[in-house]
């Protein structure tokens, strides 16, 4: 595989000539219908308009050129077959494989990682086997009752992915189930939560690889608290997603446990058992299996080499040139879909994890920009929010928005001869284009400078199948800027030094702990603070 | 008042002569604990520790400056008092006063604006009676059963802002009292909200000045045609927070109207009515008078023109330092505690949509950077998620912490010698800390540059007071920067381009309608996404 530095490409020359004077979208024909309908793409549900991005035919020939340079779907193909690319070269680092493709490499014969995808499979096995036994009353509470709640107790990407997919798709929930989520150490998250809960006919899903996370061996406490104090059995309502012969794989205290890898990352780890349990509660397995269909499929879209065919690298190159080109420090996730609300959250963990680094694979500082800022919020909420900066703001934000021709519930009314979808879809159109287009008035405050980047992705329905496609295509997007930038997207080594600091803290402020030494600094700042 | 362009100050002169060579909290005693005591102001619940900002006393000196050259207090008193500040000189504009510290100069003999905090009164006293008839029964369903649960219908200012304040005070709500919210125009919105509820003893208020948002008008039909189908009268169900005297001021449709005055902006509005109702049914009259009295005592804060104690001014300033000076584009707000989790949604509204201008007071082109965009999750969520990119990535972020010694419900547990609440405000002081810090090690992938700005504000607790605290501080902080800048931070024009689009989408989506013009831009964009 090519790991060459990003400055070193002769495509990035080339780009870098190009972005000098980028495509004007005001410009007479700069959004002609003919662009609009060339610039799409389409695969699997999916199509991908951008004809409001501000490139050309040769922004695009060379964005082309710069993903076969990098070797971008080659690395890719090597990522399913498992090539050890959580790595940093001649340093001490995770050296792992990254295979959260594997985990919905099922349905084929031949899997391109037989041994990942195996074990995959063996824990969907087991699921359909606890889900059955949930549905059938051999798996009931202390009374013989069924469970009709589950709280996934988890933090980062143990609750941002899960949460995200189950607020996408709670329409499809089976009657009487619901998921809730205990994330955050902070006390307050679980009495919120516990306070509306009746304990006696919930599960809770604790889910920890290393079964050592600080915020969830503190909320299990809690909990396994709460349900003594009711006189419950804890072992009877706590399942388990854990390492395999970690310090949580432990029948004695959880009744059910499912294994996650180490070659998943937490933050792709949405479509293993830290995601499936949750859902498969929620949803019935049929419905994970549709999910991991999608992902399957988008998986596969994702080795194609030509970028008009696929739509990940297209997004990851486009974010590109935004990004290193013109300059832009952040990207915009608006899905028109109150379902997605929370998929920002995850596409703002699962980029911004991946690819706020700043050393290359071979261990030298980069010089170029690595992964931009993520956020977003739901259209048509944002609309009546932030969007005033992004049409007439100083800081120019590329938009993202994701939309969709039907509702879930199809519980519609039609007011003024549309129905609401109908006012959904338009509203994002219009966004898109108006943030393109601009408008000039004599009147200084109402113009708009237009020649603002922005592409839509619109789907049929959000489903678990649309909602597996569009979370894997995410996913590579952003492990193809990561290649391309060559830095290793599946480390965290930055949250590191926050935790030694909280450890110091921690001991001052614990009576009777510490090593005696007190760091002055540390004495201060929290007396000033007044928590010592 | 002053209205001079940003860039004729001296001060600015200054700041970017000083900007060339910022404070390193990184080199020997860069971050020293003499610094941190030292970079402290406190004002009534809260303090606001900066040592960790970028700032050394000659910034702080040309930060007093500018606040003085620029007049902002002075300026900040005159909005009180009631001057037309949302405006633009020599054009067309809204020409109206901003008022909404009217909402809560309701406790003083002799309030600033006696006009606007007069009408504030009687709509409080209007909410006491309605608030008292909820509770002794004298407003009951058809059944003659209590109202357990308040739907807020609205969007934008309508929504953000009542929803931060409800989920961050629901640990107070009174027993069997809940308040959910519907925004969107997605169909899916209403369809999930209303699938839980149980219609007969819900009440829905209806929030819009105009009376004419789109998304409200609709979701109100929705909600009138859900009442009617479940055999109840939507006229018994239905209350309004709207204009005095328009479209929505209707007895026949509502059984009670609350007004709302076009001199408070929907993004400023969560202490008027548009937030007080809601709060008022879950909380009770006593906690919405709570926070009312925090931030009218906040709101007296702010009119301090020594920055030191003025923390909103002082906020603003830092965040100009940050952002023009320094070249940082957005700002990131995190507070450690989970009741806050949508307060950085509001104030991305609050502070995107005031602040994203390009145009001065006096009509003419910016030649400064103004808003910066507003993000952020509550940690130590975030730790887990995106906080990789704020230590290591190659975008600097300047993070706000926001952080509460006290849990809301004390609901707390002892693991490792430390409590969770501990543990939550251990991890926000050590997050800023390591941020500024950084970390050498060979190991180029754990090092951390540190030298990172962040700042720290800190209540004992989170209660209707602090809240109110909390609210006016950011309020005044985005209006002083919007001051400083030469903005109009009080109207929208940036929102009116899309809603013409949208129209002329939904023109050719609508049967039958449209002036039969088709413009061809539009019409290939519908087939090419599949929409017609």
């Amino acid at each position: 595989m090519p790991f060459h530095d990003f400055s070193t490409y002769r495509a990035v020359d080339r780009l870098s000539q190009l972005a000098r004077n980028p495509h004007d979208l005001t410009a007479a024909n700069g959004l002609s219908p003919q662009r609009m309908s060339s610039f799409k793409s389409s695969a699997l549900g999916f199509d991908f308009l951008y004809g409001t991005q501000r490139v050309s035919d040769e922004v695009l020939t060379a964005l082309q050129e710069l993903a076969d340079e990098a070797g971008l779907v080659e690395t890719f193909i090597a990522m399913k077959k498992g090539a050890v690319l959580n790595r940093i070269e001649g340093y001490a680092s995770e050296n792992r494989q990254v295979l959260h493709t594997a985990s919905r490499d099922v349905f084929d014969a031949q899997p391109l990682a037989p041994e990942a995808a195996a074990k995959a499979k063996a824990e969907l096995a087991k699921l359909q086997v606890f889900l059955d036994s949930l549905e059938d009353g051999r798996l009931v509470n202390e009374r013989g009752e069924l469970f009709t709640t589950m709280v996934q107790v988890g933090i980062g990407g143990s609750d941002l992915g899960p949460r995200a997919l189950y607020l996408a798709l709670q329409a499809y929930r089976r009657p009487g189930r619901s998921v809730r989520f205990i994330a955050n150490v902070d006390p307050d998250d679980a009495a919120e939560v516990l306070r509306e809960l009746d304990l006696a006919t919930t599960l809770f899903n604790i889910v920890s690889k290393s079964g050592t996370t600080l915020e969830t061996r503190t909320n299990e406490q809690l909990i396994r608290g709460a349900l003594q104090q009711a006189g419950l059995d804890p072992s009877r309502h706590l399942v388990a997603v854990t390492g395999e012969g970690g310090p949580m794989d432990d029948p004695a205290r959880y009744h059910t446990s499912f294994y996650m890898y180490d070659y998943i990352g937490g933050r792709y780890s949405a479509t293993s058992m830290v995601g499936a349990v949750a859902l498969g509660f929620a949803l019935g397995y049929e419905a994970v299996i549709e999910l991991l269909q999608g992902a399957q499929a988008m998986d596969c879209v994702a080795e194609q080499t030509d970028i008009r065919a696929n739509i990940p690298l297209l997004m990851a190159l486009l974010g590109i040139w935004n990004h290193n080109f013109l300059g832009h420090a952040t990207v915009a996730i608006l899905p028109y879909s109150q379902a997605l609300s929370r998929f920002p959250a995850h596409l703002q963990q699962c980029d911004m994890e991946s690819n706020g680094k700043s050393v290359t694979r071979a261990g030298h500082p980069v010089q170029w920009q690595t992964g931009p800022i993520v956020w977003g919020e739901p259209g048509t909420n944002g609309q009546h929010a932030f969007y005033q900066l992004l049409h007439q703001g100083t800081e120019i934000v590329p938009a993202e928005f994701i939309g969709f021709r039907s509702s879930q519930y199809g519980a519609d009314v039609e007011v003024e001869g549309t129905s609401s979808q109908q006012k959904l879809t338009a509203n994002m159109l219009a966004q898109s284009l108006a943030l393109a287009m601009g408008r000039e008035d004599r009147n200084p405050a109402r113009a708009f400078p237009g020649n603002r980047p922005s592409s839509i992705l619109i789907a049929d329905r959000l489903t678990p199948r649309t909602m597996g496609e569009l979370l894997a295509m995410y996913e590579h997007r952003i492990a193809f800027q990561g290649f391309c930038w060559n830095i290793n997207s599946f480390d965290q080594e930055g949250v590191q030094l926050g935790k030694v600091l909280a450890a110091r803290l921690l001991d001052r402020m614990s009576a009777g702990r510490g090593n005696g030494e007190v760091d002055p600094l540390v004495e201060t700042v929290l007396r000033d603070v007044g928590l010592v």
